[in-house]
Parts: C-alpha cells; structure tokens; sequence
C-alpha cells in the first residue's frame, strides 16, 4: 500500500481525487489538508466517502511531518511550486493539479500566469502528464504537471494529426464548453445556480485563456515549429462535462476515412481514449469517467476538418487523469482504479 | 401616469419588477435604488430592460428627494419599516416585499424575526396583501405587506377550506418545494450551481421557517381561532417555481368533489387563481406569471385531504403580486401589466 | 382589431405565439388548428393562457372558413406552402414558420429540404422575414418566411461586417449551441431529460443543417457574391437559448473598435438588437425576448474577428420575430406586444 | 468467477447494472439481453463501458442456453415472473428488480398491479430484497425481489421507528421526490427535456401508486398489524436521486435525541445507510451510490416528527441495491464492488 497526500482537498477536484482514490486498491489517504477545516473530521465533509470518515484534515504545513509517497496538489498557481519543492525534497513524488508544472520554460509560463516562477529549477524534470504523449516520461519523472482541462481535451483531439504534419499554419480554432465544475467551487456570481442555469455564454475569448499556452507548448512540440491557436471557451448549464469542436484547416486534400484512421492508429491501444466512427460524442458518455471520446469530420470543399472532444472536466480533465499519472509513476497497472 | 420607486433593485425581486412594470402602461419609473451601483447606469445591470437604459441607480437616501406615488420596498425585515415611514411622510404609498408589514402584532413579528419591529405604530394601518383574501382593505390602504412566496402558495389553497371550517386542528402538514431563486441572489454555497444542481433537499423543518408565522396568522383570521401548522421547505434545482403539497386532516366526511366545489366557488371570479378538476399543477405552469394553479383530491378511508398549489415564487409569490397590490392601491384594473 | 390564426398551435412556436399574442392589444385569435386536439379547449393544453379558454381548437381544413386577416404557419417543410396558398386565395396574410418562405429560388429550396417546392410560384412574392434587414418589403408582403432560429442568430451578428466587405471569402465558421425547445415538442431520445441534462453534443456539423442554405443565401445577397459557411449546432442542456460564436476572417487589418462601430452603427436605431461594448452576451439576456444581443472580438495577430450572438430560439428566433413581422405587416408599431 | 445475465439491458436499470457490475472482480457478464437491439455490439449501446465492448446483445430466450449463476431481471410487473421460473429451472438464482417478487400474498399484487400473479408458487421461496432487514434470508434465497426506489427509501426511514412501536396508527404521510431517470428511458411527454425542466409536481397521490402495496406489506411486518400510508410521489427536474419526507404522528412523546439514537442504532453497522446528526440530507450525497442518509426532527408541542431520507433511485433505489442482494446470494463480501 502506497501513502497519498492531498493539498487542498476540499474543492472540487480534490473531492474527485479521494472519491477515485477510494476505489483504488493499492493505496491509502496519509493526510488531506485544508487550512480552513484543520482539525475538523472528513466525514462532515465528505458525508458520501465513509472510508476517510475516521481521518481529520490537517493544514497543508503540518503534512510536511507524514510520510508520504505521492502527493497531489490542487493549488493555485503560484503556490503548488512551493509544495512541491518540500515534498520533494521529504522524498515523496509530487502530481500538481495546478499550473505551475505544466510549462518547461518559465518566461512562458511568466508570460500566462503574470508572475516569475518560483522554483523554475524544478522545471527541467518536471513532465507534462498527458499520459497518451508522454508516458515514458511520466513513468520516469518526480515532478508531473497535470494537463488543464481544455488543453487535455483538445490536444487528445488535435495532436495526431498536428504530428502527422496535416494542419494549416494558423489553421486551428478551438470552441470548448464546459460544465460549471470547472469554475471552482467558490461562490460568485458567475456560479450562482440562478445565473447559470438556463445561460450559455462565451468568456475570455480568442488568446486571453491561460490554457492557451499549454496547448500551443503541446502543439509545437509534436509540430516541430511553433503553433498558434484560437480558443474560445464558454460556460454551458451543466455541472460537468467539457467539449471541444476544433476546427481544423488542413494543408492537404485528406479524406474523412483516413483522418479516422489517424485518429483510431493514435489511440488504438489507449485505453481511455475511444475514437468513434459513426456518431458525434456526447459530455454524457464521458462523465463521472477518465475517457475521452473524439471523432472527426471533414467540410467538403472547404479544406476544413471538425475534430470532437468530450471528457469530464473533472475526469480526464482533472482528478482522474492525476490518478492515472499516480499509477505510472508509482508502478501501477495504468487503468488501476479508473475503470 | 403614476411615477413608482423601488428600493433595492438589483437583487431578483426588484428585477423582477422592472421587468413587470415595463409593461404597464399607467406608471413610469420614478427611481430605482443601490448602494453598491449608485451612480450607474441601469443599462449594465438589465441589458435586457431597454426601457430603463437612460436611468441611473441612485441611494435610498436619494430617492426619498423624488416625487413619487408608490414605492416597492426590496429590502430585508428590520430595514423596511424605516423606509416605508419616510415614503409615508413624502406622501407616497408604500408595497413592502419584505417582512416588516406582513404581522398586524409587533410582538408575533418579534418572536418569527428575533427583533423588535422598528415602527409599530405602523402596523395598525398596514394590510396583508393577499388581494384574493383582502381586497378591499388592500384598495384603502397606504402600506401593504406583501406575502412571502409560501405563505401564498400555501394560504392560496388551505384558506378556502378553513373558512369553511372544515380541516381538524392540528391537522396541516405543508411540504413545499421551492426553485433557487427564492434563497436570494447573492452567492453562496447554497445556490452554487454544482452544489444544488442535481440535488434536492428540506431546510427549516417543522415549526423553524419565519413563514409559518405568517401562515398561522392568516389562518386564525379565517378559523376564528388560533390554527398551528407543520411546514417543511425544500429546495429544488430550478430557477423559478413553488409547489406546495399539503395533507389536511378534515374534522368530517366530504366527497372530493364537494372539496373541489369549494376552491372553485372560493376562486371563481378571481384573474389569477385557476382551479385544476382533472390535473394536478405543475409549477411550470405558473412559470413566468401571477398564476396560482390549485387542485385537491381525498385519500380513501384516510379523512386527509391532499390540495396542490403551484405558483412562480418571483410571481404570485412576489413582484407580481406586489404589481396585482399596487393596481389595486393606485385605482389601476387589477389585472394591468399582468396577463 | 385584427382577427388572427394558428395553424399547429400546439407545438412550442405555437404555444409561445398564443402567449405573446396574448399581451397584443390589437389583435385577436380567431382560431387555433390542431389535428389531434380538434374539438378540444385550449384550457386544457394552455391553463395558463386564460385568454384563450373559451376557444376550441379545430382542424387546419376547418380554419379555411374563418375570417382571418394574417396566419401564422407552424408547419413542416412541405405543408406551408399548401396552407399559404389557400389563405392567401381568401384575403389573409401569411408568415410562415417553417422553411416553405425562406428561399427565392427554388431549386436552392430543393437541395435542402429534399424535396421540390410544391407552390414555385409563390416565392416570387415572397420576402426573407429578417426585420433589420428587410423592414421595407416585409411591410409590402403577403407572405413572409419566418427565419430560422440559428440563421436569424448568425445572419444579425455577420450581415454588417459582410455588407462593409470585411470577410475573406471561405472564412466564415459559426459554432452555435441551442437550447431544447429547438428540437421541438416531439418526445424522442434525443429530448429524454436524462439523455439531455448534463450533456452537450454537437450535430449534423459542417454543411449538413438545413439552416446553412438559408444563411448563404442572405449573405450572398449583401456580399453581392455567393459565400460559404461552415456550420455546427450543438445541443445544449437548457429549454431555451441559442448562442453563436462566429470566427471571420477578415480580408484587412481593422481595429476592434472600428468593428464594434459597425456593428454598433448597423443596429443605432433597431429596438431589437443590442450591441454591448464592454462584456459578451449570455443566452439569459435574451430570454422570454425578442432581443438579440451582440458584441465582437478581434484576436490579435491573426486576421480573426469573433461574433458573439445570442437570442432566444422560441423568442427572436422564432415566434416573437413572427410578431414583429405581423406588425410590420398589418400596419401596427413594430414594438407593440414585444417590449 | 461467477456468470452474471442481466434480461432488459438498455434500460437505466441495466445501464446501471453494467457500471456497477464492470467495477466487480469476481463476476463477467454472460449476457446481456435486448429485443430490440438483438445481434448489435454493447459498444454502440455503451461507449463508455468499454469492458463489454466485445460483447452483443441477444434476445431473451436466446439467454436460457447460457450457462449463469444469477439473472437479474429488469422486466415489466407480469414478465419477470415466466423468466425467473425459466432461469430457476436452469440452476440460476434471480434477482427481480421489476415487481412480481416483493408480494408475499398474490393477491395484494393483484390488486396492485391489476393482474394475477403468473407463478404465484414462486412467492413462497421470494425474499423481499432490503438487506438491512432482510440478510439472512436473502442469503438463503434463490428469488429475490429488489425492492421499488420509493419504498427503499422511506422504509429505511420508518421501520426502526415501527419496530419500536412508536407510530401512531394512520399517522404517516410519505411525501417523495424523485428524478426523471425513475419514470424511465421511453420518450414520452412527461419525461421530455423541456417539460421537465424549470418543473416540479406531484402524481399519483395518496394511495394510487403500486409502491404503497410493497410499503405497507413490509411495514405490517415489522409492527405486527396492518399499516395504511399516506403517499405522494413528485417529479423533480433532476436525472437522479429520490428524497423522502416522512411525517410520523408519535404515539408518545419522545424527545429528538432519542430518536435519533433509534435510527443510529438500527444501522450502526450497516455500511450503506448513514444516519446524519446536524445537518440534513440532500440527494447530491448519495448519487452514484449504494447510500442512504437519514435524520430525524421532532415538531414542538404537534406529536409529529419528521424523518428525511435521501437515496439515488437507481443507486440503493434500484441497481446498486441489487449488486448488494446479489452479493448476498453469492457468499461475496457484501460491500464488494459498492464503495
């Protein structure tokens, strides 16, 4: 049995972490921290994860003292680096939920996140953890930079056919939606039930999203040349659930079967990754799960394909996936706990 | 045409209004206020309101220099009265969206509020605004307290049968289900989309909720005596919507249709409460109006009686009656601006 | 008074054209066709259009011998035609919901709807009911073809920046969401509240809907040249709503504010579109509305200009936009019953 | 490995089924049986199931030559009985999560379901499936009768308090709330996305719906005379969960505390059924889960208390519930594959 951590355990995500990881069998909760509920019982919390109900939440300092083997870290920007460089050096592998791990360079992920990287040091053997592109990696690393959950959902669906040399120059547009989890849990008017419900609305459009930066560092190195995307995400009514329709212009004529069979060659042996043929995916089939169903359709006479992308934003999106990268790098079967 | 004011606007009761009143053809918008948007244009705050695009939200304070007929408080218990007494010395009558004139005794209005009413004097002259149960004393009035969103839907349907005296003391049980909108508009963990969408659940249990006393207060003036209720408030994931299931124990034997006779006969003549005979009410159905839809129906070899009232809590359960008040108050058809 | 029909008056558009009619105060309904309810109350299907109880719904057939002044048609593809054609012949006017009206030519009409125009004859006459672009031969016509719900939401957005001769050619891609009612009132897999509640799909992408003959033939018109679209709806969980995210790309290099100005220009005086500088839409503003609202992005560095679009699908997506267009019509403000 | 068949497989029962049974290590899936889809691959049925998607539906009779250690049935009243006589004869056991197994007398379920049982010598060897109640002679039974969302619920809530003799006679009045998954995947009107949405109402009520038979019958059990509920079941504008609010006339006055300590100590081991202290329970607790949480209030000075239950209605209401009566019926751990 391997001992997990949680940092931040009582928002969304990692609410989502200790509901995965209550199903897993070769580890067990070391500590989840919250520096507003220390001392009081997991079972107020979480009434629903009767497995943690005898433990008690701890701040994140007083966890440095646990022995642990892996901990995630659902903090914000600015702060999981911090974290991670303790925990590290306690001896312990660290999957940060948060963004400071997902960049290699840290004047880039200065130029997103408006601030200097703290421990830019720990970059270089920091990975980028989309298991499907980077799994040896992975396996290897320490430090693993869990994907955002638009980026997760469009490189899935972009980067076979970005590696295949197939896509236009300036040649991609990325319209995602996704379910309200993905806001945090922190009340506001943007979450309020009454705003939301019933509403659908576009936010921070074109190149203002963080994720944008992500996506294109994924895309230029399969590319081989830097890559720049559109992106436009919208809030839909829905708790979860994240879909992308990312419109592709393609250097070359291709037909529709052979853009599938890129697509089902990339992820033939991925087992959570589903390429579908016949029908568009849907967030449903995605949901309270780590898969990600993608298919693509080509506009006649317009040199444009349409590749669709649907995962839980919570999901592959987030907790679910940060398992499936705690199961590479502690030596787990991959799908252990996530089927 | 009659100039209207509305303190506290912004929040859903006072948006709901402006979006009523913008239809009415006899009065004009003499102010609305903010503190916090003071200054602003309302244009921001209700892109949806073109009518309104040249006015300025200004402070209560302000808006007590502006000429004005009526004025629609939307403000919490404690803070109306002080309001209303100042409109009534500029003149002004006065509709109340809170609590502070719903209780003809300050000190039953101090046991349900936990305070003393401010101004008590007051409440000799003020009138519980229900019109189908008070109308003529609602027409005379200067000050009218308008119902809460359960005591309407309840009262709506049990009254008719109590006047008639035909339900047991002791013997009302009221479980009402209430869409979101009704717990305010300002954010929390209880209208966080994620945290109520998908969810349902009861609050205030019992005898806890402040409606009850406003309830029982109305009761007793049809019974002749003093009548308790059970009321249980739950919360369900909707914007709009309030369905009211009550069990009436009846002190003797009657058909069903003799119990639907009397709602009928009760309602007859009334624009805005619709007896059902062969359906029960949905609250979709009241969606968006000052409808109350109301049914009954006996369980065999019980002597319970079980009536259905479904209205739109921002509707009869609010602005709208509030708008169904002010007509009254201002010598309007009863029914302008609302169908 | 003017006397007014509805063929299909149960489905949503016809529903929600009894409700708005319901507040005009210069017409009256003179009937309300179903097939399957004939002979029935409208109490029954509308309790909550009190206006209407007194009235029967009667066959299609049997409203041929009513005296009518304009008919809505809330018909299939195929049917309309039949309808208009008969009341045309007794006098009335006609606006057509369905897509019988939306096309000139009817070899276009054709290759959509697969099937050939039953009454060619009639599109000479005819006129594409987009108010804002078309007020003047509306006002001319007997028979006007009602918008769809996805063309009306792209065509308000892009028309503007098209006329000015902005768009490259080939360089246009909606992304639109709707809300359910848009598949209307037939209970399918598709419309099961489980299938639909918490999912977002897209369907018939690229150039398989319907709605993109329509928009091509609108833009070629003020384009002066034929133009291609490339179009996906999606499915999104709520009753009502219809959003576009529309990507051009522009053939020159232009200032955000230079776009805002001509979209902002285009619409100075329509009561109906708003142009808003500072925030992006929300389907919520345009709810129970005939509103549309509007705004536009640029991102930089890459000669795309985003169009952000949202109406409501039954509101100026369907039957309150049938409205103006009676009033328009029949000689009335074109405002009136829709503020 | 035990051979698991599941007769009916497309609906949400046998969906659910599916999911839970994928997580069981120590069953397969023998078959999995649709008429309509006969022949076609659970892939396209389930594409989030991938463990089946080898796997193709057969047709019902088909299933008998499969050799299995336990069917579940998620068959219409009047047809599990002829299919579970049929997998009896074959050696299997039977869970039955349609009703012709929760009767112990043919002659309630008669006069429930309209219909003479088809085996009514089959009752005799019938468990009526709540393992809280009923484990040892659940683990001693071939047939067992999963019991009705409704009745799981609110028995859990009522029978300590019956067992203890607290209940007054014709003092419970069980008013339910359900989700939309409970009415069923058919497409109908009452299940149709938009009809449903932003609505809540009641149907069926008093004693009109078949689960008052199965409430009643185990209530009479436990209390040693016939019991009569009152019961209103609500539709709720949500895809699952089911809460109960049960309102119990005492026979003697009691204090909450105690109560509560009746509840405690009837499930103190149970792992499935928490009974919550401070706080109530909502729905959003139990869903996709085997849970149940309960509390209990008094009422002051009324003589009633007021037990709330939540549940997923196709989690403890109906699949989970039946992993957990399969469990039994195998000798696995009884929490297997259920946390």
């Amino acid at each position: 049995m391997k001992k997990i951590g949680i940092i931040g355990a009582t928002g969304y995500t990692g609410e989502e972490l200790l509901r995965v990881l209550a199903r897993h069998q070769q580890v067990e909760l070391a500590f989840a921290t919250s520096e507003q509920e220390q001392g009081q019982s997991l079972a107020k919390a979480f009434p629903n994860l009767p497995k943690y109900h005898e433990q008690v939440f701890c701040s994140a300092q007083e966890s440095l003292a646990r022995e642990t083997d892996l901990v995630f870290l659902c903090t914000p920007a600015g702060q999981s680096a911090k974290w991670a460089e303790a925990f590290l050096r306690n001896g312990a592998k660290v999957v940060d939920l948060g963004a400071d791990f997902r960049f290699q360079d840290p004047q880039v992920y200065e130029r997103w996140y408006g601030m200097p990287h703290s421990h830019p040091q720990l970059l270089q053997g920091s990975v980028y953890g989309l298991p499907e592109w980077n799994r040896a990696a992975i396996q290897a690393s320490k430090v693993v930079g869990n994907p955002g959950c638009y980026p997760t959902s469009a490189l899935l669906g972009i980067l076979p056919l970005v590696r295949a040399g197939l896509v236009a120059e300036n040649g991609i547009v990325i319209d995602a939606k996704s379910g309200v989890s993905g806001a945090g849990k922190s009340p506001s008017r943007s979450t309020h039930y009454v705003e939301v419900n019933e509403s659908l609305s576009a936010y921070k459009p074109g190149r203002q999203h963080r994720h944008v930066g992500e996506i294109e560092q994924e895309l230029a190195k399969q590319a081989g040349r830097p890559m720049q995307v559109i992106f436009t995400p919208h809030l839909a009514p829905m708790s979860r659930g994240l879909y992308s329709t990312i419109y592709l212009r393609l250097n070359k004529v291709i037909a529709e079967s052979e853009l599938l069979t890129f697509l089902a060659d990339a992820y033939e042996r991925e087992p959570f990754v589903h390429v579908l043929a016949d029908e568009l995916p849907t967030t449903k089939m995605a949901a309270h799960s780590n898969y990600c169903f993608l298919t693509v359709r080509t506009v006649p006479d317009s040199g444009v394909a349409i590749v669709f992308s649907a995962i839980d934003n919570l999901g592959k999106g987030a907790s679910w996936q940060a398992v499936q990268n705690m199961n590479l790098m502690l030596g787990f079967p991959e799908e252990m706990g996530l089927i």
